[in-house]
């Protein structure tokens, strides 16, 4: 496709039939959307809203409490987008009336900033306003579609109108750009869903007014770039600061790229990606070296046990690289998206579906979180948890997960011209628009358990499927019905134009193997080791199923075979795989100068997503490899 | 021998006469008493001695300057007692005189506590009030011995009186035993010295006393373990707590134990050592896991990077293996004080012998310390620092190295009886006492650097010389007069009994050749890798002699061979070992499913204790091995 000629497909268009993603939907449905109701409902988020706290009351607003709230209705109406529900639907109108009760004449809407602090109201830039904002416009348009009501938008649009006045016309703020992004790519949404110019001029405002404003303030105990200030950002090729901020930042520089079709932004997207997956990325799509400032390090800097990897972070990611493609369809953005997807973001929740990580480390020492929970408080060190927890102080990713879980299936498609790009396979069925015409599909496949995709289509016409053949298969097969079917090979996608027919298959066959990653030599923590991956999922060790023998000691041959059973963990089937390995034989003491014999032992992986839903115990995703 | 039966042979019976040591000694007289005068003059630690100090005036006294002085001073005298020196002295004679005149006359001596917070005297068990008064005995003991000066002694036995008034017999105090625990062992020294038997039962009720006092408070930031009072010392079997503090009082138990043949604490101290040893320590003999506490962790915790081991640390280590041998002749504890001393200990200080290390990691990556200076105070984290500075503003290290140095030969000999231990080797000439009368000894070897050892007897007689097969040792042969010795092997010495004439040389051919040591499978860090040992000498590699190749990546063989030649460092002659190694090639990008190809590269180690004396550069001391 020309840059920039992607158009998204969005979830709305696809209804997810069957696999992987509608056993998690169903989950997340049944059970996470009324688990996140109850919890923000105790903790009081809900209350706040309605601004009746005083000085000595309980649920005194928090500054981000309400992006909490917003991103809940925006993930529960994903779901009612599919399938109404009027109980769920007056939860959503209650809060509703709480915000068009308690927003101001002027338009503006905050709790916090209304009940606890009125004289700050923008004056100060780290305190989440405009993130707040943010999340009540996707909020409010998600709402909308799913509903037809429009209260919610309503609210959010006399807001962002007032925003819009107050930072781009009159500049009239005590600063000039959010602290924490995210305004911006909901401002692109809210352009594309009411083609008001003025959301993408405020938009590109905030966008291109970023690093160039002595009055935008940072914490005392950071720096600009920990919220991407630095510099003006067509100068920022390198990914810094705190992730989520980051990764929101980006997607908004996406939006507006695409909508621009400016090259130069359009580099600097690609250079952030590149930086990002290159050299700052954890194996398993997580972002985020260090609980510092929740924030992207250094070059190669990728230590196991305190990884930070917030859940949020690769969903931020997977945004970002949905946004990439649209741009340029080059198979490495989807590649990125399932890495994301498939491993960190969906290691945030429970099997249950109701408990929830914030840090997603890649190995975790039980010993050491025991001998830290024993020291006292001046002692402590930062460690991640070792089980979810049903709720968070700072719960953004709960709610975060359950947006992308209700609209998983944005990942499936993208549109130019006559091409339909298919980047993330799932079960589904799908219409979406060409330059000629509407073009029904259906998609089929066990995926990511299974490397078979079909996809049939219900339409006639000349059109190209591009699928994408994905970066971690090594053989593969596209048939149409059932023959061997001519493709021309684009950045990672196989383009297979004609004439097709009602009826017709498009067979993609992708072996599935596990297989063996290195890290750059340069990642300290990870040289001599081997992670093992099986298509976009990368597998870990438990202590529990090996004895607890130390993890870190356990040792693969690079020609080690797997065998494959699906099994129950906590009642939901996956792929347990089992193969050998070797440790070394248990001796006291601490040196030795005469090696430990190894002994061979059976290793056992699971998918990492499906870690820590058996206890607490030891973790690993890199083996000692010859 | 028998349990108990050993004393110890004094630095003082020994004059080191060449060798690696004479080189430490000549270098420490000539740079390294004057380079610390220097530097505690220029930061106050003299002048606040005065006690002139008022509000608002510079060099306000801090509570653990009085220590670094003499410690200082104690040093020095180790060396005046090898040659006296008018002009070293009369500094030394100054700082006395300032104790003389400022020492109130019930014999109290403290500048903190006089001058900034008098009130608070005896009262604030965490302030190194009774540490400062500790190594106050040790100075004055170690003067009065190398000068016949009687000043400084007295003024520390007036204090040491007043103190066991206060705490043994009165209970006037505000609490009852020392936060940093130090004075124990002086006190022990102070009755060896004295025979006053008062100063034992002090030591004896400060070590008795700990653990059990309601009066005994800690850090707001810390509990009772961090100062080894969480119970009784009789039932502390694991070492825990701030790592210099655990090993003073373990030395002054181990003293206490062999002065009143207690078997119960003579156990405890036994399985402090085995803790320490077999589950805490790191193959460069360094101790403290985190710089949180500057403490002991837990079992087998023993992180490369964030390795705290402080040079005191393995200083206080020596100390205590070198009371352990008294007690029970064991080749196990002079194993770990060689490489206590020849590794972390020695590490503290540069080749030029002024530049200072707190910190000994095992692992360094100035790409973090880069990074992390580049960071705002609010996200940055603690990490040892790459290169020695010339003072620190807690500088317990630097004085304490002065000490060490300074009275090496006590780490030589032993008797029991008859029986002559040689522990440590060292080119020296000695006269040590037996029950039948002394004899006189000559001492010849390279060692660390060569493993053979000649012992020239000069006095004629029947006694056994019990010479320590150190455990490194894999070969070797035993000859008096050229001619293979018969000896008997008890607990790693080979003792050879016979009868003596002068000029009998006893030979001990130590094959020393480098290997290869594995730590514990449940050290996590170092699965998969090994430490490449010469002696007691552990070696490191520097990215500088390696093009900057990722260091972690170096891989070796079992099998690797290395060839040695002395080289000089800085103008100091060391041994550095060449071995090939392999790496593999660079390649861009994170993350790859083709294993990247090996290439060899020549391997350069220096011993660990000279590594960072070229400039800041990548350092390891694990190797990948297969
Ligand atoms: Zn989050
Ligand atoms: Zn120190």
């Amino acid at each position: 496709m020309g840059r920039f000629t992607g158009e998204p497909v969005s979830f709305m268009n696809s209804n997810i039939t069957g696999g992987f993603w509608k056993q998690r939907q169903d989950l997340f449905r049944a059970v996470t959307v009324d688990a996140l109701y109850d919890r923000f409902k105790e903790t009081g988020r809900f209350e706040a809203m309605k601004m009746n706290w005083r000085e000595g009351m309980p649920y005194k607003p928090h500054i981000f409490w309400e992006s909490d709230v917003t991103k809940w209705i925006e993930g529960a109406a994903y779901f009612l987008q599919k399938k109404r529900d009027p109980e769920l639907e007056a939860r959503v109108d209650e809060l509703v009336s709480y915000m068009a009760r308690t927003q101001e004449d002027n338009g503006y809407l905050n709790a916090y900033f209304t009940v606890v602090e009125p004289e700050a109201r923008f004056t100060r830039r780290t305190d989440h306003e405009l993130y707040c904002a943010g999340h009540l416009i996707e909020g409010a348009i998600a709402y909308a579609e799913a509903t037809g009501k429009k209260a919610m938008l309503e609210v959010a649009v006399k807001y962002a109108d007032l925003i819009d006045r107050v930072f781009r016309v009159e500049h009239s703020a005590a600063f000039d750009t959010p602290g924490h992004e995210e305004i911006e790519l909901a401002l692109m949404k809210l352009y594309d869903y009411t083609k008001e110019e003025r959301y993408r001029l405020l938009a590109e405002y905030f966008i291109n007014t970023r690093g160039t404003s002595e009055r935008d303030e940072t914490y005392d105990f950071t720096d600009q770039e920990h919220m991407q200030s630095h510099k003006p950002v067509r100068m920022q090729n390198t990914a810094e600061g705190h992730c989520v901020r980051a990764l929101y930042l980006y997607s908004g520089m996406a939006d507006l790229a695409r909508s621009t079709k400016e090259e130069k932004l359009g580099d600097i997207c690609r250079q952030l990606f590149e930086n990002i997956t290159e050299r700052r990325m954890y194996i398993t799509g997580g972002v985020g070296s260090t609980y510092r400032g929740e924030s992207f390090t250094f070059d190669y800097d990728l230590p196991e046990y305190t990884a930070y990897n917030e859940t949020c972070a690769s969903i931020a990611l997977a945004l970002f690289c949905r946004r990439m493609w649209l741009m340029d369809a080059d198979s490495r953005y989807a590649d990125c998206a399932e890495r994301a997807l498939y491993n960190t973001a969906l290691s945030g929740v429970s099997l249950s579906g109701d408990e929830f990580f914030y840090e997603n480390p890649v190995s975790v020492n039980p010993g050491r979180n025991a001998f830290n929970e024993s020291r006292p408080d001046g002692l402590k060190e930062h460690l991640p948890i070792l089980k979810r927890v049903k709720s968070f102080d700072c719960s953004c990713c709960p709610p975060n997960l359950l947006r992308m879980v209700g609209s998983i299936a944005d990942y499936m498609y993208s549109v130019s011209g006559n091409i339909i790009y298919a980047h993330c396979y799932m079960e589904a069925e799908t219409e979406l628009m060409l330059s000629d015409g509407p073009v029904r599909l259906k998609q089929m496949t066990a995926y990511p358990y299974e490397g078979d995709v079909t996809i049939i289509t219900e339409t006639e016409g000349r059109y190209t499927i591009a699928a994408r053949i994905p970066g971690w298969c090594r053989k593969y097969d596209i048939l149409v019905n059932g023959c061997k079917a001519e493709f021309r090979l684009e950045k990672g996608y196989a383009c297979v134009e004609r004439d097709w027919k009602a009826g017709d298959s498009l067979q993609l066959k992708y072996s599935m193997e596990t297989r063996l990653a290195e890290a750059n030599p340069k990642v300290i923590d990870a040289c001599g080791r081997a992670a093992v991956m099986y298509g976009p999922c990368v597998l870990c060790a438990e202590g529990m199923d090996h004895a607890d023998r130390p993890l870190k000691d356990i040792r693969i041959d690079r020609g080690v075979q797997f065998e494959k059973r699906m099994e129950a963990l906590e009642g939901i089937s996956v792929p347990v795989f089992y193969g050998k390995a070797f440790v070394r034989r248990p001796f006291d003491g601490l040196y030795t100068e005469h090696p430990a014999e190894e002994e061979e032992i059976p290793l056992r992986l699971i998918p990492y997503f499906a870690w820590a839903n058996r206890g607490i115990t030891e973790m690993t995703t890199w083996f000692l490899v010859h």
